[in-house]
């Protein structure tokens, strides 16, 4: 199945939006710049990796202005509407968990098509969804997402899995998208819900 | 217009030595393999991150021996002169700039010469100019210079904006070149002697 | 001189156990993520940055599952067996010193031939050796070991140069090999054993 361009542009500006709101908790980084170079560096960082690991170029936002707009566009609804966006933090859950999700499967997808061996696949899908997250963390001196308490990358790693499993055995592509992109929001939603961690590994 | 080559050797060399000073502020890298380490990422951070997003080979200094010769020429004038040139900041910044504001409109350049839409060859041109400073700041544990009071990335994305803008109007390369070199310079000189900052974001 | 496939799958192994065994020093890695991740960075770190250096595609773990196994060997040795292998520090040790002498001089080979000037192959090797451990240290918000004490990646550029020159005057591969990694573990064990730093500088 081929993801819809404004999909993929809507992932970004969700990512954009992500990366600003999270700038704007810093004291350091409450200008125009610190701001923008953070919500940028969550959106393309994820692709950028994979398609680098990939070798695959041009990157999507060296070749298509529309990616850098899309941030643009994240950027200044997150400094006009800011009071708004964060009344709505069930809603931006969905949205990173959807955008997440769907990064994930396309990761895989594009992995697979570049001579890459299943797993690596799973990783590559794992690490272009998580990577923007893991540099704006990292960017704004938080402890990465990915490491916290709830499930988080292990879920796109099981819906990547998931999605690598059943393409092997040939499901149609669409069911197989759907399929790995539900897996992902499934134990998502629920491991938030239900504050379910991976368990502690004994010392 | 081309850069001569020595130009660019003078960059590297500057970078070279604003990394090794830096190091030399930090206990734990006051020997000659930290210093060094932190002289060479600083130097070529900025370009090896370009030319690996557009896909370019081989980097510079992989091709060159030269660039690594500046940059040990940087390390050696700084462990032996390194009083002299601490009393010369004014010199020191001077370079900075210069060396920043070069690099910025040489990245813009190049990536207008690799498929890159205006808005990307912006962004990557202020990214070859200032990543190395951020990996040298990362790297000795200080908050990168490009979020502090100063504007410093923001002169280098207002003179690759207009280099572009130009460049669109067919101005002659030449003239081109020297403006958006200048408006950093100026930009950069200007907010560091009256102390102006980006304006905070209410928050 | 082709090294044996299996030395380089069994440096891998060593390389994700050196990083389980620093994650599960951390309370907020010890799950199987966490663990694993680190395992994963600190294994393919160094060989994937030089590879996308040089513009090699597609990177060895991409292409090949094995080396994906080899590091889920590592997590699961380390889970399992962690007190028993904690009991042999020495052994660990000279895992670690033999390869990081290993991948020092792979990487130089790699390098030169692949266009690489002889002083950028030295470092080159030198990175792919030590880059996935300087990774792990900084995940886990550790200084990393290149930077301590003890003379660490100056010993892999020692290693390096020799093997640059020896080549250099047309010496037999074997022999060059053998020199070159031996140089890196007797540099290595005898700064770990009479604890030789390398001097300061003076400020």
């Amino acid at each position: 199945m081929q993801i819809p361009y404004y999909v993929d542009l809507l992932g970004t500006l969700v990512f954009a939006i992500s990366g600003a709101l999270a700038a704007f908790g810093k004291k350091l980084y409450q200008d125009i710049f610190g701001v923008s170079f953070t919500a940028f560096i969550t959106a393309i960082g994820g692709g950028t990796l994979r398609d680098i690991i990939l070798g695959v170029h041009p990157l999507s936002w060296i070749a298509d202005g529309n990616y850098i707009i899309a941030i643009i566009a994240g950027v200044l609804l997150t400094v006009f509407f800011k009071q708004y966006i964060k009344r709505i933090p069930r809603t931006l859950f969905l949205l990173d968990t959807l955008g997440v999700a769907i990064y994930t499967i396309l990761g895989v997808q594009k992995s697979l098509s570049h001579e890459v061996n299943p797993i690596a696949a799973v990783i590559l899908g794992m690490v272009s969804a998580v990577f923007g997250g893991v540099l704006r963390d990292t960017l704004i001196n938080e402890i990465p997402l990915i490491f916290k308490k709830e499930i988080y990358a292990t879920a796109c790693l099981a819906g990547a899995f998931l999605f690598v499993i059943l393409n092997h055995y040939g499901v149609q592509a669409d069911i197989n998208f759907f399929a790995g992109v539900g897996l992902i929001i499934l134990i998502r939603v629920i491991s938030v819900k239900y504050k379910i961690a991976l368990p502690k590994l004994e010392d």
